[in-house]
């Protein structure tokens, strides 16, 4: 047991005060870990995407003050009552979503979107008593995805840390919480191309840079990148991508420029932008009679998914995936040690670092399309 | 070698001389079969929807006159050049789309819809010289589907023919030359259902009962029907239907209705109906995490399938059918394997029979919704 076990700690964190303005970097306090939760010490934070959409709050409910941060690797400092998986000591990645194991969706071989944990946006506190963990001053400061990682210490339900080998490098494998594993898994668990199978990637960020990364795990002959910005090819290339299509340079749809390419569409495609008519070319670019299109990006609310039936008909599949269909518990370890067995590549992914002092660089780096994940070093 | 081989045959055809108009049995002259043919002895046939969709000619190109029918079972008499899989005396069923075994499609192992000898329903001749084999006093009598069994001979492509277990009785197997396949194996081969699952079928027509008789075969232990016609409901039971659901009952969707029953969706559901919103209904009524929605009805051309991405991205997959995905030469005779072991049962569906000189009346009994199958005998 820590000698921190059952105290508040008083440590860093970087809260969000208002809506797309700058963190300040503030001291709270973090309440101990209470029944089924756990208290981690962050080593390493990634900023992703979904971070920065909720900072932003265009469209959502605004929930300030926040600690924003879901993409982490740490160290378990203590546990609350009933946590009998874990221990302090245990190195972990905080997930956005989790595995409680005990409801259908866990007991499903073919699901990872748990009924008790499943990803809750707009929840800002812990589960068992609706009570926030950080103050500040006495004023409650909110969660977000029951991780809030961009703290020196944070409070997360036991189901939602994946207990990782401890030999693996938390300053890379903790890009392995979200983006990464969602692009890779969208590929290796759900479109599943073939030795030798042709695959389309829709939208060229670190998702679909993930999901390209599978595709070249799985020994795709040709991976097409599909992107509106050129500036994106080159560096693809390190994906695995081995063609570009930019949508712009032509007058006809992608779908058709695909099926051209390919004597009558891609074995498999995953769509990474959440742009629905990207979803809607991603899907119709599969090869009818076996084609498998992944959609990966989440859209707008108000979108309409369109084709027509006849695009089914033909023998194509349409499946979505959350989180690449990985359980954040149970295979989330297995990822770590693709990594650790130098099948999967991380390295290529992270394009910058900084202190957690100046966390908000990478928010800059990522608004400014200059970064795929930019590390966020907690201590120093 | 039969005494006929190589000659003109004189025999009785139902002809289609108009759109709409009763068959009028006449005696017409079957041309031997040319290069990769073969001429068949047709025994039994039974009626379809498509043939009579056809007949009505309803917004396709008519053409006339033409033989129609393709779900049939006869004996081959004789073949033409370059045929060595099928000899005379050969228990075949004609197939209304063939397998070449050559294309890319057919070396997939998970498409049928062979570039070759796919459906065609706008082609009247056959595909070796763009000619038909039928004439009437001179005058060419246009193919259907590249089978015409509505002929005491036939002629027709070898890839569109199944070469089956000569033990088979043909007034009951011939139904798996189509509508019967196509449920069938829209369930077994594309759908899934594990043992114990919940299973919704759209449409009891005798297709979505061969949809219903697959889950029954699985083992599912819910089959929910839904049909806007209650008087199908009672039938529907000798096919593993448990529960029934009449759109028309309920004031909220059906794909509510059916969460509701089966605590957030069922595991698979296969649309029959070919309605487009029966189709999205059948898509959003499956489980999320795991549900899979088949889609085997044809839609109207203009139709669009709409609906939110999310729930795509929630986990569930959509997949369109063809002829149930069977391989034509390959999988239908194991279908009717499957018969003869008495783990499929046919005689349900086989509500009518008429001799071949009152043909009309099949389309009466279709016409009216009250026949499932109606078997057409060929002799007497």
């Amino acid at each position: 047991m820590s000698n921190t076990a059952g105290q508040v700690i008083r440590c860093k964190a970087a809260v969000a005060w208002e809506a797309g303005k700058p963190l300040v970097i503030e001291e709270v306090e973090v309440a101990p870990p209470q029944k089924m939760e756990v208290r981690l010490k962050i080593l390493f934070a990634s900023l992703c995407h979904t971070d920065v959409y909720f900072w932003e709050a265009k469209g959502q409910t605004p929930l300030f003050p926040r600690i924003f941060g879901h993409e982490a690797g740490g160290i378990v400092e203590s546990v609350g009552e009933g946590v009998t998986d874990l221990q302090p000591g245990d190195h972990v990645l905080p997930m956005f979503t989790g595995e409680c194991k005990e409801c259908s969706h866990c007991k499903s071989e073919e699901s990872n979107m748990c009924d008790l944990l499943r990803i809750n946006t707009d929840r800002g506190a812990m589960l068992h008593d609706g009570q926030t963990r950080f103050y500040k001053n006495g004023q409650p400061i909110y969660h977000f995805l029951g991780t809030s990682t961009f703290s020196e210490y944070t409070v997360v339900h036991v189901g939602c840390v994946a207990k990782i080998n401890p030999a693996a490098p938390l300053d890379k494998v903790c890009v392995l919480s979200c983006g990464i594993s969602t692009g890779l898994g969208a590929t290796l668990n759900v479109a599943k191309p073939k030795k030798g199978s042709t695959v389309a990637i829709f939208g060229l960020g670190a998702v679909g840079l993930a999901a390209a990364e599978g595709a070249r795990i799985s020994g795709a002959s040709r991976i097409i990148g599909v992107d509106l910005n050129a500036g994106r090819f080159n560096d693809a290339k390190k994906f695995g991508v081995t063609e570009f299509v930019n949508p712009k340079d032509y007058d006809k749809p992608v779908q058709q420029v695909i099926a051209e390419m390919t004597g009558g569409g891609v074995d498999r495609s995953v769509e990474c932008t959440g742009n629905v008519n990207a979803m809607i070319s991603a899907f119709e670019c599969v090869h009818d009679g076996w084609g498998v299109a992944v959609l990966v990006g989440v859209p707008n609310k108000d979108d309409a998914f369109k084709t027509h039936p006849v695009n089914l008909l033909n023998e194509r599949t349409l499946k979505g995936t959350f989180f690449g269909n990985y359980k954040p518990r149970s295979d989330i370890p297995g990822v770590v040690e693709k990594y650790m067995n130098k099948e999967l590549e991380l390295e290529k992914f992270i394009t910058h670092e900084v202190p957690f002092s100046e966390i908000n660089k990478a928010f800059d780096y990522m608004l400014r399309g200059e970064s795929l994940r930019c590390i966020i070093r907690m201590e120093g």
